[in-house]
């Protein structure tokens, strides 16, 4: 509908080093995971300053996911009590464009390595962006949420 | 380095429809600023339910954002006492992948139309993706950042 717009044309850069293999619903587990994400070493300099931050947010592509556009409602992950929603109001990465949103704790850098805590990408997701997690821009203090979502607690 | 591993093709969802007409430095205002998301109506569906939480995360495509692979450290947005950082450590809209990540309150829905509050996203921007905003997931609420930050409370 809006595509005539403008090209968006999408490159890896980097690509996620994970013990973490396949899909699974235990999400939860994966915020104690540790994992790598390699870097393209042509852009090692734009990490530089990366590392005064505690967290990070990653953006990657679930390219395992699959959207179907006559399935435009889900399930919550790991919670059928709560009845199906739209897609965009859950989690699912069987969405229109399947980019994953983590915010990671960011351990250690080293040159094009950064070590991270939290990521539940699956190895070899590639991935699109980071961007350094800012509190108060990417947070909301006063957020709710519907009685059906099972927070998870950091 | 990484794209023979798979394609990755993006599809618009929706467009902004917003007073802020071009970027400008000023971005502190635009946490004000209330907008409209006009949502594919072929997707209306996939919209239910996010009524129910009180933020929601908008990936949108910063078409006007313009990437140098030779200009991998900039300054941070409004503050060039900081020095320069590594783009990765900013969140300057000049990245390889113009994503725009925002945090907006949800002030409304009317079926495929989204009224929210705090986006920084030009007039006629690309939306990629809708998520709800989930405190403890999205959030960190032992975040710490370098000096050179300057945090936009909301």
């Amino acid at each position: 509908m809006f595509d005539r717009l403008s090209p968006m044309n999408l490159k890896a850069i980097g690509i996620v080093r994970s013990d973490f293999k396949k899909r699974t619903s235990a999400r939860l587990d994966l915020r104690k995971m540790i994992a790598d994400i390699e870097i393209d070493p042509t852009l090692t300099e734009a990490l530089e300053g990366l590392e005064g931050f505690s967290h990070v947010i990653v953006l990657y592509w679930m390219h395992q996911a699959v959207f179907n556009k006559r399935q435009l409602k889900t399930y919550p992950m790991g919670n059928k009590v709560a009845g199906v929603q739209g897609l965009f109001a859950v989690r699912t990465p069987n969405r229109p464009n399947p980019i994953g949103k983590t915010t990671v704790k960011l351990l250690e850098r080293h040159g094009n390595i950064l070590k991270v805590q939290g990521l539940d990408a699956i190895d070899g997701s590639l991935v699109l962006d980071i961007k350094p997690y800012i509190p108060g821009y990417d947070s909301a203090s006063d957020a709710t949420v519907p009685d059906w979502v099972r927070i998870e607690k950091q």
